[in-house]
């Protein structure tokens, strides 16, 4: 291995870190905002917004790396593929980001009324979805496809909890004319977790790519229900 | 230009145009599924998930020419960043295909009851949120930063019809238990074509990004509200 070949794989080791850095932040801003909301605890509300700074400026510094990366190395194969794919990872932990700010958008109108009931499956699909980020920045950086799986497979229990939600919270609504604002804010708080499992299992599906040149990014049936 | 030169430009002129051809599909998917919802048309039911497999193979395709692109003809500078917002502004086109599915899946539980109101906003939101991925795309071909803008401009009326639309559900809701499950699908529409417009404002905002260099990805306030 030459000078050069030894600089490139010193670039890509710290790509990879900043990866996991900013995929730790934006698990970090999911489970503030949630737990704003659970706990109401309100020191938490200005934490949130704080870490999606950091967040956008990680996500302008991965960019510039990869175009510097790709410009000065000119990469082929897997290499280039290595870091297209880090570029759309980078793309979809922003979002992750910009979910939990959504999140505590929600949480402020709820934090103005009293608790509508005590707050079973949004907490374990936020643990779910947390696992699922951590997992899948894990299985890239490794090249883990069993791990991959995993997130896949997880994303199934995400969207299962939250079909349990939405039914649940409806007939809270339905019962009370009070319960309709909060219920509706409930639900689209689970429903910002399942697109934060979601941006997870495109990363996951990313990773299957990646290492087996399998596209399964597009399997037959929809994943994101309406 | 040498043959290698020309040979380049034919092949980034073919990207644009499949770039163009899949936000042509991903509009027309957005309108039929809203036309299924306003004009309780079920024939065209079938259409949208059709159009999907073509986005996505559009995606897998356009990915490929990217990374074939780079590879092969080592672009830096300006073309590279250039393949690197198509392969961005290609993840953007799948998921506004993504949400026309989402719609049509609310589609289906509001098809089994009778309409709720007269829909005034919704079409109007789907008109813009059309307009904005179109003019993003051809912003994106052609570099133009002041069509760009317009796109992002015209964001700002798609949120506040979304929020308009939302209130006025509400009131339906609270009114009575038999709207409550129609207005959340309702809600949830607007919802999915807030998002639609978002990802054109993502699309204009790299726009901007390639031609002056300067990244308005990140205004001070987030985009997206809760």
């Amino acid at each position: 291995m030459n000078t050069r070949e030894r600089h490139f794989d010193r670039e890509l080791a710290e790509l990879k870190k900043r990866l996991i850095h900013m995929a730790e932040v934006a698990e970090t801003m999911i489970d503030q905002a949630v737990r704003e909301l659970v706990d109401r605890d309100e020191s938490l509300a200005e934490s949130v917004p704080r870490h999606e700074e950091e967040v956008n400026r990680l996500q302008i510094e991965i960019d510039e790396a990869v175009v510097t990366l790709i410009a000065t190395h000119q990469p082929v194969a897997g290499d280039l593929r290595f870091l297209l794919a880090a570029s759309r990872i980078n793309g979809e932990l922003e979002r992750i980001g910009d979910l939990a700010i959504n999140i505590t958008e929600n949480v402020r109108v709820l934090a103005q009324q009293p608790p509508l009931k005590p707050l079973v499956d949004i907490p374990r699909m936020t643990e779910l979805a947390r696992r699922m980020v951590r997992d899948s920045l894990r299985a890239f950086v490794r090249g883990d496809v069993l791990l991959a799986q995993s997130v896949i497979m997880t994303d199934d229990q995400v969207d299962a909890l939250k079909d349990q939600v939405l039914r649940e919270l409806l007939t809270y609504m339905m019962a009370d004319p009070q319960a309709i604002e909060r219920g509706l804010m409930l639900i689209l708080v689970a429903r910002h977790l399942e697109r934060v499992a979601d941006h997870a299992t495109n990363i996951a599906e990313d990773v299957i790519y990646q290492v087996q040149g399998r596209d399964v990014r597009h399997p037959l049936t929809p994943r994101d229900g309406g």
